[in-house]
């Protein structure tokens, strides 16, 4: 049984096509730079690759393209769209509307579109991907979405209140609704599985950590509170996010280099991070300068290992316990070095990562501590979860 | 042998003038509406009192008055200004400049009043205050100024930056400074004092919690961390200032009211916090309100508890390890219910409060836990470490 899993970006559309008998990708891809020219990369699970120059005007053109690339040359996977018994897509803000995945009608996604003030980076193209397939697909085929913020909806008022007056809360929405949720669900569910232990048991750190990182504390399956949160620029420093600032600063900087508030949300988004504090945005290649001696790129690792660090403190605080503590994501997959610095000196917490072991892990799932709090690498898997979801949400 | 110490505000001039020989206050007062009209109270420590409007142009008249209570009328205690063999002025922001209370010349006033861009509020009055001290005093009467900033200057680069471009740190002095720093210094010192345990032994956690509130990780008796940034907005959630915010909420915010860079400053430092979620700036005020079913009052405490809580955890990481927690300003030395809160759920970091016990306390020095870390309430004293600094500097 197929599920096609799609995940749309302002001008691009990347896909999975997903057996679920054997939860096994048979083939993915992406279309880029939708509304500027347009290309394809499409594989198969069995090594063929597409590539094509296309234009796409619109995500319409896009998700067609997806169609062909499925079921016709080359990198044809199946014979028709009919063998897809349904669609799940990503979704980065379902604000409060939204704690569930949820079965696509024209009203949910006309909701989604509604929110796009809250995540204007991100919230509109989804619907515009989601009419699209509205369009192209069979009306038969049923589709889900799956919201990145749903499954921080379990987080109590004081952990996403900001101490702003509380009729900002209620006229515009500005809250923590934190992002990720689907990486720290899928990666603490299989940390249960992995381990036998009951989720219900679980107090966990999750640090999902890549170009974007978010770290959260979730109690027995649920999460109780994140680090990202109004968007994904709060929390710890991220690739070119700066992570929390001081309010203050952010006020001061404005009037230094006479930025308006979209121009400062730029520059905090943007420019900062490791690339404005350590010269790139890549840990690679931060840690490459910072081994060559870049006293920059040394601080700007040193600041995202601490931040880390911090959360996974003030969140066993939060839970009044530590179970385990997860890495994820591209960084926390890949990095060692991130790793053993995030965890240096926290015996008080019962980790005592094996050093050498860390080392030699790359994206495995592998448990790489020897105290009493486990810490485990857990590859993320969103994609899964997205579908697995879609599966559940219409009994297939 | 006499000291005296002075805080200066913008409109205000408070003065306590010390016994060192037996460090016991000998009057006390504040010279209030400088610039406006004018009044002083000044009370002795026999029980007179003085009250008397009187017009204070600038700070150069606010002083010649407390010269004048001092020394003359009903007031009286010393019988010329030659029996005060030092004075000592707390400064808000030394930023890097100061790491150490230093002895006052004219060009470290200067040095105070160039620092103004960073704390507005603060250096300029207290570098007027300065110079006027100077015009009054005999120019062999030593002064020195203690800095809120300078007992932070211990923290690592990696505690005191934010994950914005590095220049803005060059070129505009943007970091964390921390404040409340006297207090902390104060706390932490007098604990130690108490315990008979070696400061340099402990990791402690100071929770200054007043109308402006901060956290500090000591650790071995240096300040390693703080909560409060760049100015005194950031942290946890106080009277009126937000503590920490999402920056891209601020930014979403002034597009949403239309404000200003400084408007918002001021949105953030005077209508948001307590009052701003709950209603009311005084914890006081928090607390029978909530205890009279208030939701939003209850959630502000709420906030403020949960974020302490929060501080404590990522101090323990920041430190790899906790032996006491400290509270104390207004709400930390009188406040149980924010202690109470604080500690509760915190036997994982060792904390077992002895809530009977903590029910009783308002304001006296008392071990109020009974589990491995230590919580106990210490009343600050700041005008006291100024003094002592002062004569220890002077080698008085």
């Amino acid at each position: 049984m197929k599920i096609l899993v799609v995940n749309a970006g302002s001008s691009s559309l990347k896909y999975q096509l997903l057996e679920m008998d054997n939860e096994t990708v048979i083939a993915k891809g992406n279309c880029e730079r939708i509304g500027i020219a347009g290309n394809i990369t499409h594989k198969t699970a069995d090594g063929r690759v597409v590539e094509e120059e296309c234009p796409f005007p619109t995500h319409t053109e896009a998700f067609g393209r997806v169609v062909k690339a499925l079921t016709e040359g080359d990198g044809k996977v199946i014979d028709s769209m009919d063998e897809i018994k349904a669609v799940g897509h990503r979704v980065v803000q379902g604000a409060e509307v939204f704690d569930r995945t949820t079965k696509v009608t024209d009203e949910v996604i006309q909701k989604i579109d509604d929110l796009q003030e809250l995540a204007p980076v991100h919230n509109h193209p989804h619907a515009l991907a989601l009419w699209a397939c509205q369009k192209i697909l069979d009306k038969n085929v049923p589709q889900a979405v799956v919201f990145d913020t749903a499954f921080h909806q379990t987080m109590p008022e004081k952990a996403f209140m900001f101490g702003m007056p509380y009729e900002i809360y209620e006229k515009y929405a500005v809250r923590k609704y934190g992002f990720h949720g689907t990486s720290h669900r899928y990666v603490s569910s299989k940390l249960a599985e992995i381990t036998g232990k009951p989720l219900s048991s679980l107090k966990i750190v999750s640090c999902h950590l890549g170009n974007g990182s978010s770290i959260t504390a979730i109690d027995g399956g649920k999460s109780v509170d994140t680090s990202m949160g109004f968007t994904p620029l709060d929390g710890v420093l991220m690739g070119t996010r700066s992570g929390c600032v001081d309010p203050s600063a952010v006020t001061f900087v404005m009037q230094k280099l006479g930025l308006s508030p979209s121009e400062m949300s730029d520059f905090l988004n943007k420019k900062s991070g490791l690339l404005g504090v350590g010269g790139a945005s890549d840990n690679r290649d931060i840690e490459s300068k910072g081994s060559s001696g870049d006293k920059n790129a040394k601080l700007a690792s040193d600041i995202l290992c601490y931040g880390v660090k911090k959360y996974i403190g003030s969140y066993a605080a939060a839970m009044g316990g530590l179970d385990a503590v997860i890495f994820t994501g591209g960084i926390g997959e890949n990095a060692a070095l991130v790793r053993e610095h995030v965890c240096d000196n926290m015996t008080y917490f019962g980790i005592e990562l094996d050093k050498a072991l860390n080392k030699t892990v790359h994206g495995e799932q592998t448990l790489i501590s020897v105290g009493k709090t486990e810490v485990w690498v857990v590859p993320t898997n969103e994609e899964l979860l997205i579908a697995r979801d879609t599966k559940e949400l219409f009994g297939l």
